[in-house]
């Protein structure tokens, strides 16, 4: 394997010295960029971008040509792993992902396969692959999944959902259905993202978008348990290297304590927590990456570069910090606001690292 | 004014000793109940039914008479204050509320006039003494308004909001002309909430649902500092009795120890947050109202009475609690689990209060 160029991502996740903050952007390769609603309007659908390696390649190292990231992510959906799993994934404009086949009967459930991802997501393990050859070493290559209770969330939604009843009706009244689903998951996340591990993603991610809509004993038993469970079963190392790994639940900022509990190497950090409060509270045992309200992005350049000040600022000296928005970045920012961002990143961090 | 049979509620929030837990339901008025929406649809509007103080009280009275509730709460909506600022309040079918002339210029903040309630929200005032006489000393009134962040992220959106980029990017790039909307409608609420309370409300509450929306650093500077001026300017006692307010900031759970530092007797809770350490956090500053999970009342009334004893066993011994939901009660709820959460509080609170 090639050398990497840029390692800073790497050893900011393993809280190793480096001289400036790294930084990359959730939804990264995304809407935002001009080029990257030309290749989707080329690959005809959201799916058929997604399921093109080639395709998927190039939109994923798009915003690498313009921004000094230091970090590629994948370009893939979250909702990859049921679709594998048979549930028939589409997209609707307008109204997100939608699953033909819902989940609906304890047979549903138990019947479920848990996929082979080499066989079943082999457009993902490709694109994978792929990407990585095509970095050159440049910055190394995130590889993620949704967490086993986001999943499910969809699965038994049937798609996007506002209050969440049905998933937590079963939540609530088959508890022990519920637990087979999310060990399924677990055990399906796990296998998909060692097999990423395995094609050339150098740090790995689990995105529990919807963790923090759950109770805090709740999210103790059916979300951070199964994110532990995925973890546990990770390759800690491959090809003679660490692969880091990070856990991000959005609206988790109350439960970082038992997720620093949980053998991540990271917590991503969504924008409403505070990152000097939260480093605190962490004491140490994971790095953190965050967490700039995306919306900041919409503001003048002025203000994006304070912003970052501050977020750098609160983090405070010291290795431990990849900085990144606190949710996905939204489609229709300026790109040169994006470019004031990872400036202001390249310009103040330095201060903090010596 | 008559004596109040049953005053737990009011003395939950002023952590007096009682003999158990006071329970009432954010949205107890509301479209689960089948009473509710034949006067609704008798109404034609939910804009006449909050405009018509007979109707209003009518369905405010409709829960207590099936529920051993120990609170009223006045039927109205967060957004009467903007509405009678001039912005045109209005309600589409599914899609929420909607102003006809949101604020689009730093001149359309300038000239906002500070409503004067008695004169234009005459219709909430009236509905408050009409319902305050009709409870005859039953339960207590609660009175309630928006608070000044929430209220200006719908008259600045123009209606409900998912990114909330324009409110913010008001808040980015011109925090002067945000402060002085915020500062508009403080005195406006403050002086709502007050002729609310002369009118007979015995306790307000302030509902910041968007509150948590914000960086924290934000959430201090544009919404607390805000809610804290209307606690500052309300009227303490009223013929002879002290009125307790209450705090709620929906996604606030991250910055209890502010919000319990900003005068309020009780700070409402999401579901998200851990009742016991939210006890321990805010160290007998407050009382704390919450918090199932409203999504819980799908569940069989047996799982409802197990999660009923679990928040009241986090909160634990003595005064100082007022069960709740940690938001409203969704619309499709079966009336019958609602008592059998009642009826747990009920059966099972006693013990707490030894």
């Amino acid at each position: 394997m090639t050398l990497l160029k840029n390692d800073i991502f790497l050893k900011a996740l393993l809280k190793q010295n480096i001289d400036r903050t790294p930084v990359w952007m959730m939804r990264q390769a995304g809407r935002y960029l001009p080029e990257y609603r030309q290749v989707r309007e080329q690959a005809g659908s959201f799916m058929k971008l997604c399921t093109n390696p080639e395709l998927a390649c190039e939109v994923t190292l798009q915003p690498l040509r313009r921004f000094a990231f230091d970090a590629a992510i994948l370009f893939s959906d979250i909702l990859t792993i049921p679709d594998a799993m048979g549930l028939g994934l589409g997209f609707t404009e307008g109204e997100g992902p939608k699953f033909e086949r819902p989940l609906r009967t304890a047979e549903d459930i138990k019947k479920l396969p848990i996929p082979d991802p080499v066989i079943e997501l082999g457009y993902v393990i490709d694109a994978v692959s792929l990407i990585r050859k095509n970095l050159q070493g440049s910055v190394p290559l995130i590889g993620f999944s949704g967490s086993p209770w986001t999943l499910a969330t969809y699965m038994i939604e049937g798609g996007s959902s506002k209050s969440f009843q049905k998933v937590k009706g079963l939540m609530y009244n088959d508890p022990a259905l519920m637990h087979i689903l999310l060990d399924k998951l677990a055990q399906s996340v796990a296998s998909y993202l060692n097999a990423q591990i395995r094609a050339g993603a150098q740090a790995v991610m689990l995105f529990d978008t919807w963790g923090g809509m759950l109770a805090s004993e709740d999210y103790a038993e059916f979300s951070l348990y199964y994110a532990k469970q995925v973890r546990d079963l990770l390759i800690t190392e491959y090809d003679g290297q660490r692969i880091p790994t990070i856990l991000f639940t959005k609206g988790g900022g109350l439960w970082l304590e038992s997720m620093a509990d949980s053998g991540y190497d990271a917590l991503g950090l969504d924008w409403q927590t505070d990152i000097a409060k939260a480093r605190a509270r962490v004491g140490g045992k994971v790095a953190l990456q965050g967490n700039m309200d995306p919306v900041a992005l919409y503001a003048n350049p002025d203000v994006i570069t304070e912003k970052v000040k501050t977020v750098l600022q609160k983090y405070g000296q010291g290795s431990g910090h990849v900085f990144n928005l606190g949710h996905g970045i939204l489609p229709d920012i300026n790109p040169e606001h994006v470019k004031a961002m990872v400036d202001a990143v390249h310009r103040y961090s330095p201060a903090y690292h010596q």
